[in-house]
């Protein structure tokens, strides 16, 4: 199927993948009378009087925005806030039909770092948490950083840590089957951008203690003032070697390529040149930095892909709806490094040994269990760490 | 019963009077394929190519905010953005109930006249129209004005335009059985905030020749420099006699008097001092500015009040459903004095003469058939007056 071409024809018979719905009667005078004027005058000074009701007395605590600016959306780029919107309602379905999270679209019409960190701060108090969504780096960093300082709910980038967090639990599982340590493996990512970063600051979270990071110049290095300050900042962490070189240098001997990069930047060589049972996360939208046989056919042991089309989908459709689920259920106040921990256990865990295989190491998104699994575990953590308001 | 206390009740029951509900399916990796990566790409270029797409190919077509600033929520004044929640929330069940429209509450948590301005700009490329409510005058003109010449969807200040339009439409009404002529009629109408305002020009419109403003220190005259801005510029078009006293002053002789202040201001002796066959819209929240029984009997002719407890409710609930889902259905880009004339012609004609009586000018809320009368009378009047992009 041609599903590009398929999916325009849907969205033009849909006109919509979410609508609002009512969920109280409002079939008589006195339905009115209850769900509007002039009942609803107490929860309105319930609230007044104490503005933690909004969790208890509204939708809120069920309710989240996703928003974008429609500057870095899918691999299609700087397309703008109407364009990114059949992405972000996509995602609002995901939300409610995986884990039950009331989400809603909004488009920003502004690129500016301060007009999108002030719009979000003014609209924060009708919502129980925010998922920013395809906003280009580095601005993204700033953005997602000042929220979270500013804001008392989580506040979520999904294409950074969504994408770290599924990412660091397709590594968990591969690792089991290609019989390495985390601290002992060599990690390449490929890709400086949100993505490349967040997976990197995660994967040293976890335990990784050799990552080389590359950019499209090549292997990114402390000291390289031709960087942008985030890739800067996180050359200090990684490549503690003060490796320099290309793309295909950095690959020698390394045990996992993560490429969230361009289409085919990588060869057959490249593959080649890696340590044994080499594991490769090509993870360009929508095609590969390798295809995954060529992958195979150049000695790779297991490959995942972004892709729906091959095995092994590295999909942070597994991570967002279960996260925000998990964090709304006790009113965690932030999105912490321990919740994110848990959200990969809990993803990873959904494939037990008996059915893990090189060709199987995710579970598949519209398996309802995983998000289940996640959400338990991001409430466990949150608690458990002292972030959330219901224990 | 005592609807405030049941109404908390309730609310916490609830947890929410909305919520958001998934109209595609995404049970299979080709349904993800379809509805999210890869193929929504195709939807999302198309809509790059010509945002115009985006009411066709996402849920913008049908989708409002209901904005506030919770400065003036209901009669209880200024109390913040979240404590707003629960009428918005209110608001948009009863637009999806009666209007088929997928509204959104968005809270703000500013007061500031540009940031509201700019933050609703923003965010305007998410919606197919803008409902803002219960933001205090006089900035909510303002607000309004500039937000109305900024964007090419309709933009409705419902506090404003919805009070002035159906009480335009239960005034038509009884007139008919007072048996008097709008251009003859003398109106007083007691509060000068943002709906007694808009009241005033909007019956100015539909023909009423004099009408006299009263503000908390009485009549509002020409010249007088101690009202607002706004005040200042409706008392140019209004009181063309220049009279100047009290409310009591003003009400001698009139034929109609509107009320959108505070409880019980208006006495038996006032009502008395009116022309015969008077008509009272006393639309205080939640307690008229005189009791109906009492207003009766000081010889009343007609009585309606913003109340459901009392017959002849003057509900803007019979406007703002309707009135949206005919600006959407053509695809307006405002509302204009054409569409706003058409909603109250379209509310009148529900009472048929068969019905119409002193104790039924307008029909309930509740009655669906009113909503589909005002749809497809401002779906027209927006096509004859050239603001409809769809025909």
């Amino acid at each position: 199927m041609n599903y590009r071409e398929e999916s325009l024809k849907k969205h033009a018979e849909w006109r919509g993948k979410i609508e609002t719905v009512v969920r109280v009667p409002v079939e008589s005078r006195e339905d009115l009378s209850l769900a509007y004027t002039p009942g609803v005058a107490e929860p309105c000074m319930a609230i007044h009087d104490d503005v933690e009701k909004s969790f208890d007395l509204t939708r809120r605590w069920n309710t989240v925005p996703v928003i974008t600016d429609g500057t870095a959306v899918l691999g299609l780029g700087d397309i703008g806030p109407e364009a990114g919107m059949p992405v972000m309602e996509g995602k609002c379905a995901l939300f409610k039909a995986y884990g039950g999270v009331d989400a809603f679209p909004i488009c920003l019409r502004t690129k500016d770092t301060e007009e999108i960190i002030r719009t979000i701060e003014l609209i924060a108090g009708s919502f129980g948490g925010i998922n920013l969504e395809d906003i280009s780096a580095p601005r993204c960093f700033e953005i997602e950083r000042r929220l979270k300082e500013d804001l008392d709910i989580p506040v979520f980038h999904d294409d950074q840590h969504g994408t770290a967090i599924v990412t660091a639990a397709a590594l968990m599982n591969a690792l089991k089957l290609a019989d390495k340590k985390i601290e002992e493996i060599r990690v390449v990512i490929n890709g400086a951008g949100a993505a490349g970063i967040a997976i990197a600051r995660f994967l040293l979270a976890f335990g990784v203690q050799e990552i080389v990071m590359c950019g499209r110049r090549g292997i990114i290095c402390e000291g390289d003032t031709s960087v942008n300050p985030a890739q800067q900042e996180i050359a200090k962490i990684t490549n503690r070697g003060k490796k320099q070189g290309t793309l295909a240098d950095a690959m020698k001997g390394a045990d996992v390529f993560v490429g969230v990069s361009v289409a085919n930047c990588v060869s057959k060589e490249m593959v080649a040149s890696m340590a044994e049972r080499s594991i490769l996360f090509p993870c360009a939208n929508p095609v590969p930095e390798i295809n995954p046989a060529d992958a195979k056919e150049a000695g790779a042991y297991i490959v995942g892909t972004g892709s729906s089309e091959y095995p092994n989908q590295i999909n942070n459709v597994l991570v967002f709806p279960g996260l925000f689920r998990g964090a709304l259920d006790v009113r965690a106040t932030t999105v912490n490094i321990e919740m994110m921990k848990a959200a990969a256990r809990g993803i990873a865990a959904c494939v037990g040994s008996d059915k893990l295989s090189r060709e199987y190491i995710l579970p598949p998104a519209f398996d309802r269990s995983v998000h289940e699994s996640v959400a338990k575990a991001v409430a466990e953590a949150a608690v458990a760490s002292g972030v959330a308001k219901i224990k």
